[in-house]
């Protein structure tokens, strides 16, 4: 399965990557979903407003003495490593404990991992109560399957391609989806694989469009049983509305309320 | 009393609402108070983006180490719950503590109250302290009152007035005056009650547009002394903002834009 | 040394201030340094789009148990004690010790100091680790020199002229180079003192701009080995993308929104 971009006279509606993606898109803006994000400091505002342009719902409690609680009423769990707080390192592992009880979906995004003394290990011991999706760039993922030092920072030194082993790897052992972000996108479960060779080279120029992407796949996972799907959804939605606003945007700055613009009108 | 919207003819400055409550817009924009805010991680930004667009001054030290002693410097206090980080849970009673010793106006946004566990017995502990203005939607309100169970996240499931006897009943325990957000807003104190009929249905699609309401209506408190009418000229300087800003809006991404524009330009 | 405001006339990429500064600019944008920021919750999201915008990559954990690790990745270290969290507070004096001991440049912004009781004498004690660039407004250079009271909240209430002595102070114990941020901004070491003349009034209307001058002058010092011509650097870059993002703006909300995209076109 590949998505390439169509030429430049196909409407944005009739876009032929949208198609197969365009009902989850449309199950978010109807139920919209309330989403659970415990996610870097730095991203928190862009996720909360890409959320809510792509129609869900963004709650955003991260102690351990608040956020296990407040995720029982949450359609999904979103967690992201980001900037790690001590709060947030203390409320993620009883919080993602109560999404499992509970069989809510969630999704793991491993930022920065590598290096990081806390955030590597407790990215592996996560991966173990299974999380619905695993999305991550190249680096994030051969650190997470034990075969790459990874990135610097929240940069990416590899290829997806170049980790379509290790995010294979680490599908298997929790049974869900693996999304791996970079040029072009990699989205696969154990039976399938998709390549998605669309998006802008203005979204990494922006920060928090990779934790948006987690939050997103999060919103995906809440409205739609598939977990391949889900995450295929968010990484097709997120690079329509980056090639929208790139069509749009004089620079970064522009580029990131764009995006925000095209994440709300996508398919409609 | 009521603002209605007023017919597309009308110019911006002449606008009906307006009027009632442009003293206190020049006088936050003369005297640009310091307002010290403790507020949601996440809502931050726009907070203090909307403070300093409205003329104010933002702070936003939240650490029981130093937000007390910061606070004696501000003019108005703002208090969010928000995301409500173990440093704000610490920080926060304190701070009121000075706020309230020096006779400083402060302002009590319950945010997200309901369920949680830390912010929901210390939203009700703090109106003891008898804020000046207290500032949510519906489901706080009604949670506050003891009379709803919250919404779910920063969403509100009621209409302002629904929570109009909760609201009137926190303004008899604090004295001062409460403001409900909705599509309609409603404004009260003891003895006033206005309906405000204005803003825009992007407002809720920005993460963070309550939290400034809060913080703005902190603002008017610092030069205003009647709560009352402090709580109504933030409420209405906020939707008519939200008003200029939808005009000119092509999505939330571009609408959060303008509205912070918009609160530089109203009235002026 | 002392730059003008140009003529109307003059197309930006011939303007006269650019010319010392520019190679420092391309250095940024071809070696792309990755900047470690400890920085102002509410200012994280402008310092990272600003540093993207730049050609830098922004990295920011801040916990003591992650931050002294991960800075050994970093090719320069920004340090600001903005809202100066539990987790920064503990993660920053680990963290700056490991940047010394590596011979890493960095770059100190004494936000907010004066009465505030942590950050104030903080401040003081990281100047003894002789930052590469200290960088402030006025009133915290009076603050951090002992002459002065501080400002209110990240106000100055003082002109950078007047703390060209405190600043000279501050520069003689550093070893380094000091910038005093105001409508005039002030750059100075040992041997050399600049003026900048340029710049914008919407600049301290938008929040954390003062936050992401520190953090572009760590990038400026990660490419350029001399502190006082990366400061300066870094001081004309933004005030020059500032005056492009006026003449664009609106209102504080758009001119935020310029600022990024001109950061990433100035000079080009």
């Amino acid at each position: 399965m590949s998505a390439q971009r169509p030429g430049p006279s196909t409407a944005p509606s009739a876009d032929p990557a949208l198609a197969p993606v365009a009902p989850v898109l449309a199950a978010v803006r109807e139920q919209a979903p309330l989403v659970h994000c415990l996610t870097a400091t730095v991203s928190m505002a862009i996720v909360a407003d890409g959320l809510l342009a792509a129609g869900a719902r963004p709650m955003m409690t991260e102690t351990a003495a608040e956020a296990p609680v407040v995720t029982t009423l949450a359609d999904a769990l979103s967690i992201n490593l980001g900037t790690l707080s001590t709060d947030a390192m203390d409320g993620i592992p009883a919080t993602v404990e109560v999404a499992v009880r509970d069989g809510r979906p969630w999704v793991l995004d491993p930022t920065a991992i590598g290096i990081a003394p806390v955030r590597t290990p407790l990215a592996r011991q996560l991966v173990e109560s299974r999380p619905t999706v695993v999305r991550g760039n190249a680096s994030e993922l051969l650190a997470l399957a034990g075969t790459g030092p990874g990135g610097r920072g929240a940069d990416s030194t590899d290829t997806a391609d170049a980790a379509a082993d290790a995010a294979a790897q680490v599908a298997r052992r929790t049974g869900g989806a693996v999304a791996v972000s970079g040029a072009v996108d990699l989205v696969l479960d154990a039976r399938r694989q998709a390549r998605v060779d669309r998006g802008s080279e203005l979204l990494p120029r922006v920060t928090g469009t990779g934790c948006l992407l987690g939050a997103l796949t999060a919103a995906c996972t809440a409205v739609h049983p598939d977990p391949f799907e889900a995450a295929l959804a968010a990484t097709v939605w997120l690079d329509l509305a980056g090639e929208a606003a790139a069509a749009r945007a004089t620079g970064p700055g522009s580029f990131r309320m764009h995006l925000l613009d095209a994440l709300d009108a996508v398919g409609r």
